[in-house]
């Protein structure tokens, strides 16, 4: 059985949605990121990134989110969760999931973990500053360019759904207004209606 | 016929060597990034991000290097720069170009693109006084946790190649020696031996 290691807050919550559609069998074991569980060395023997999520198979450990997303989607290819058969329409796909792991989950990374790339606590403070301009910048680009809708990719339900959910539900504590992005935050609104999303959300409140 | 913009000392070299490894027919165009080429309107109308690589296929626009660089694989798959046929080495694949997109050349951009993530001088000299620290912490990790060798992902030649070949080419203008990674500056050297690489090199001395 599938085991992720997932953690609340964290952008795992892209791989933890897609098993769910996937109907995968999976278990999740909850990080405590802020308790830096992802230091401990029974972690690091799992992912030597320090970082979630990772997704334990029969065949070993995957990492980094677009990676385990289209895992997912090859894996339980009856779910349909990526246009598998068609190599450009994937890499549409894949780089919309690029584009949000390497520019907007970096771009929010600043926020917070800052100290990755500078040392001096007014640098870290000028970087949260100016967070929510660069991250509405990227919501922008999102809602002008690349967003089609209903969902992500047009009519078809895909892997990049849940990222992009997972990523504007950081907005509001970014400092940001969803409401600017009409297109993004209706489709936050689809996403919370779908059977889905309401189950593994409900895990986190209980 | 494919037609990738590409600029030298850029990410989008790791495109340019796949698309020469897999026998494509595909022309370049080669941007002046110095002098903000990717910001002009022609740009900006194939590829609102304002970044290279973009690769025209008869479909339409990809960008993102790891999506490219799946795409090439797949589009080309008599090449074999893949495991196309394993969705678990493939996402190990996927992984290892997403490690490189989203953690290795993040971490480089701080040195001469700092202004992305942060406004005040000294916040920018902070992060450029960093990079060689944090490229370093990357790069041991790739060399200790990630690379198989005598190629990234073990006896076969992939799309990880041409992806770790371009940012170790890095390394040196970020103040560090390569040397300190006996693997990935003996990949290197394997890299310069094939005639893929020299001849896309070859073009960049024309």
């Amino acid at each position: 059985m599938l085991k992720l290691f997932h953690a609340w807050g964290s952008c795992s919550l892209a791989s933890y949605l897609a098993l769910e559609e996937a109907g995968a069998e999976y278990e999740v074991a909850v990080m405590n990121t802020r308790g830096w569980d992802q230091r401990k060395p029974e972690y690091l023997a799992i992912n030597p990134k320090s970082r979630v999520p990772a997704l334990i198979t029969e065949r070993g450990v995957l990492t980094e989110t677009p990676a385990i997303l289209a895992y997912i989607a090859q894996a339980y290819p009856s779910a349909q969760l990526a246009p598998l058969d068609d190599p450009f329409a994937f890499a549409e796909a894949q780089a919309f999931n690029s584009y949000l792991c390497s520019t907007v989950h970096v771009a929010h990374s600043h926020k917070h973990r800052g100290y990755r790339w500078a040392d001096d606590p007014a640098a870290l403070a000028d970087m949260t500053r100016k967070v929510p301009e660069v991250e509405a910048a990227c919501f922008q680009l999102i809602e002008d360019t690349m967003f089609k809708g209903p969902w992500v990719l047009g009519e078809a339900y895909s892997i990049c759904d849940p990222y992009l959910f997972t990523l504007s539900g950081w907005l509001a504590d970014d400092g940001v207004d969803i409401g600017r992005f009409p297109k993004v935050a209706a489709h936050a609104e689809r996403m919370l209606a779908r059977p889905a999303v309401r189950k593994v959300l409900a895990e986190r409140a209980a």
